[in-house]
């Protein structure tokens, strides 16, 4: 039941098939703190000296995504995938695949934007209980538009191009309409070029992808009397850790302001039971400081206005190389793993097992957290560093146990260190920003247990 | 497979089916504006001489409708379907139909209470990408209730009569309780005299249909320290374009104060390859202004209190003409379409053409935008004439593509023109009102895929 | 069609189902007042003399929830349920049950934790429209974490144990990670020592059960400028009537501030077509008042600071007891039932009829109404006992209709009295706060239309 659970027309051309995705996780931290945000509105007492609260263990629903998908007329494959995780129910699948031919297939709807190499693996298939910061922080998540791809050169290169409506860095859109009309256009070209022979390269793959969009964000967060407050209306993202605590964000007055462009250069590769996954992104964000927009203690607030003088292009970028091998003697591959012999206490079996490790980094260009001359640390600057750190570097361990086909267990620990975020050492940033704190190291110890069918 | 995927018991006395409806849409505006409440708390520069921003091109899911229903011991039918598009899930319908006799069966829950005929139309059968004026400004969408109904006179005459929470014009109830206690009764009778013959005449039918109820609205628009504001508690509606965007909305101080009725007679016509369908509805709303309610900045605000001497019923009324032609030659009907050739580019089938154009529009009571005495247009009127229009008229032209039974394209050009609602053109409203210019026509194209199933 | 629908492959070892429980309410209120909170904000001139508005009569959506479950590998056992009814859908239930051996399974991911026994009844299967003070009002309803639980000494004790982020009384966690890092430890024993025997005894089972945590609350009501107020932060619950009016909310300067510990005896009994229940809870929470926090007029606000002194433990328990009586012959059961003649017009049977009575009460700890000194009633309390009654008294009576296995009309009607809670009778409160008017009593007619599969 590795492939769900169907019903088919008799000529097999009209077909359903019921899926499930379940998540269930529980983040225990050693040590590490909570979002930067939550430094204040805070039981008094809990704070540690620079202000954060210490980052709270948690049982948590990760993913619970049961999918109908079908196909239709033996060529138009549909998908519709509830995320039931968190607050409120949303949508993070719903698209039409019409496959003309294998060298030409048209997506649209709500789908994962063809760009990320990791991202594109299943949810359930990643080998780590999080994604790296390539994918979670940087490149997209779920957008809406719609996308041509296929195979070509005897299958050996996969390509995709698409038009969105854009998402910010690591961005679920919504479902709804936009609020910014500018199209992100995505770009993939993915090679496999042995995959036809029977040596020590038919695993690998490599491949490029990118995305470009104007953005113009707008200065909106607060509450009005008929709508609520918009965090993301800035066009502007926040980052979070491998413990998925935030630690950093830009300040209230830098709203996106321009030009966004991505890059990210990626490989896989696949040997028995050996398995390697690298991928770098960096994304260029145009910003600027504005005025207006929140008025302080509700109501509905002015214009956005940008404070001319204060535009600036920030580049971003992350990389990770992670890598697997599995105990039990399966073939590594890019999706699930079927255990040799699933686990059995009467039979004996003990489902298949498997090591893995990851580096990861972020790192932040170091203008987000000067002003505009580069000559404070402290004014006018588009994030705040005695808040939001400038870098973080990630190594991350973990256990795979494959019970079968559709039970898994994981277990994580992830080390994390930071540059900056945590407050001033002496009394004032000084004029180079080297007296500015380090956030505290967060070490994790990410848990899951996992249904997929 | 346009019947949903099923399982049934042996006496087939219990069925159950997966069905879905999928839609994906991008809306693209040559010209138009925005939602009349974004003129401020926006980007500044972005807004046009009457400070409207420009209509923002999208894509966006507008139906996401997995659905499961069935029969329970032959009588008993239910049906669930979440609405997925949009930020948060929601469920668009639930009830529980049980059909006693064919001329009384009885229908209780979320449902579409039996007013409107193109709102009975299914979402994935109207003929447009957007239903018009009558169905989408005026009368109701959604409400919880209960339901009798069958068809008499040898199926010839259907008849419905609800009792229902209530909703406002071209409301969708949330399926929680209901701040107001008064009941919204609903009627209709719809007849098709020469059903059984065949004659030119057999696909003509006919009806109206008609609301009741009583509503006090409550200035209660503001957040308090526990929950979030509700713009509908005024208990009045807003009213969008073709294109969806907000042209019309009350002013803060109106609330909803008394009687609301409806009135809705339709038609709809079809003979061989035409298809006609059209309708008026007109709705009489007692409101009021009021003080009180509204904290600014915040707060809990105090009680809602009606100002004296200024209620008032205002009739407004919406109509449509809307024909169709299929140039592939199947039959047209209330419902979808079936090709006489599925798209296949290898078998060289073209799948079904339609050709359909519509013309709608919307007249506000021009006692709307005058005060009590009819003195003014600046001070004390129910809504603001120089941002809110008085009237929208559509012209809309399409054409639908039927690749088979489950999957359609569909695409729509509208132009809509306004009266009022951007803007004074000489420095103050004169007397009359006569100088308040018109929001700026909306062109707006309409482009949507959709999977039904 | 009692078990859902189904698809199961050649060996039975993986299956799946589709269930549904649809619930459609209808809500009448001869005499009784809305929720407490509800006492400003609202129409002028609709006020009784203590300052509540009637509670409004309504249709609404109880339950929506189809449900998706199955079994993967012969063992192990998944759960998906929405719940539709309501503004937003959520997750009501998600969970994996590994079933290693019938005296040691494990569930994790959010479902109901073993504490109370009318809780654990289904809610498709219970005998009044609503559950009692014990359920609603002082145990969990669902939670996050992991329970080990089986049947041992012959089946005849089922035991289960379990670690959960901890909910307030009667409280539904959302699914996303928690703002209080400590744990809710839970733990239930229940016996049904006669059960393979054919005597009067055969269905008697009881049983005990308690959870016990540690909870700091904040004083984190408002809107910040990225994030919606939490009335849930505080940790503490409201407690609503029997017709599910709020009849009590702590006051906003209180928080928990540290122990809560539950206990819960419970007995049930099933002897031919007669049923009982009965089941007490008693709740132990340390509370203190708070200052900072809540900034008026919106914005972030400062940290919760809790006042000196002013920790108190405060005890609240309930009780109920429910019989219930089938007229039409069939055995009464804790599950649903399943008449002998089903109702058919047409071959006349009339279903299953079902009597049931209920007398349940809810007792406030008087402290909560007094300040520390206990000198007080109408400063530095932990609620307000002139808005907040101090205890709630239901009696409830009713008919069950089965129409089938699969289809149940409900009728209940509720009449509860309160002490304290509408405000005083003289100008000020007293010393001994005994001059403080009654709460109206509350007459609720409850009816529900129900399908579930």
């Amino acid at each position: 039941s590795a492939n769900g659970f169907g019903l088919e027309s008799a000529d097999g051309k009209n077909a359903i098939k019921l899926r499930g995705l379940f998540q269930s996780d529980y983040r225990s931290y050693q040590d590490g703190a909570n979002d930067v945000r939550n430094r204040s509105n805070a039981r008094a007492g809990n704070l540690d000296a620079n202000g954060f609260h210490d980052a709270n263990d948690t049982a948590l629903l990760r993913r619970v995504r049961p999918t109908i998908e079908g196909t239709l007329f033996g060529k138009y494959d549909f998908r519709f995938t509830p995320e039931l995780a968190g607050g409120n129910a949303t949508v993070i699948d719903a698209y039409l695949d019409a496959r003309l031919d294998p060298a030409f297939k048209i997506r649209a709807g709500k789908y994962k934007p063809f760009v990320g190499l990791e991202r594109l693996q299943g949810g359930g298939d990643i080998k780590f209980v999080e994604r790296s910061y390539v994918t979670n922080a940087i490149l997209p998540n779920r957008d809406l538009g719609v996308s041509v791809y296929g195979d070509v050169l005897g299958d050996k290169l996969n390509y995709a191009f698409g038009v969105n409506n854009g998402v910010v860095d690591g961005g679920n859109a919504s479902g709804t309409s936009e609020f910014d009309g500018s199209k992100e256009f995505t770009a993939r070209l993915f090679a496999t070029p042995f995959k036809d022979e029977t040596n020590a390269l038919s695993g690998l793959g490599f491949g490029i992808a990118g995305t470009t969009t104007n953005i113009d964000g707008e200065r909106n967060l607060n509450f009005t009397d008929t709508s609520a407050a918009d965090a993301t209306r800035n066009g502007l993202p926040s980052y979070v850790t491998d413990g998925q605590q935030t630690f950093f964000r830009y300040g209230s007055a830098t709203v996106a302001d321009g030009k966004r462009t991505r890059i990210a250069p990626q490989a896989s590769y696949y040997y028995g039971p050996f398995g390697l996954i690298t991928e770098y992104a960096r994304v260029k964000q145009d910003v600027s400081l504005s005025t207006g927009g929140s008025a302080s203690g509700g109501g509905s607030g002015g214009n956005t206005v940008i404070t001319p003088g204060t535009s600036k292009s920030l580049s971003h970028d992350a990389w990770q190389v992670a890598v697997s091998y599995l105990l039990t003697g399966e073939d590594a591959s890019f999706r699930g793993v079927k255990p040799k012999n699933n686990f059995d206490i009467d039979k004996g079996g003990w489902g298949a097992w498997e090591l893995v490790a990851r580096y990861s980094e972020i790192n932040l260009d170091s203008d987000t957290f000067k002003n505009k001359a580069g000559t404070s640390f402290s004014a006018n600057t588009y994030a705040d560093l005695s808040t939001s750190a400038k870098s973080a570097k990630s190594w991350t361990a973990g256990v795979n146990w494959y019970l079968n086909q559709d039970v898994k267990a994981q277990l994580n620990y992830s080390h994390t260190t930071f540059d900056g975020g945590a407050g001033v050492g002496v009394t004032a940033v000084n004029a180079a920003g080297t007296n500015i704190r380090d956030r505290q190291s967060e070490n994790a110890l990410l848990a899951r247990l996992q249904v997929a069918f």
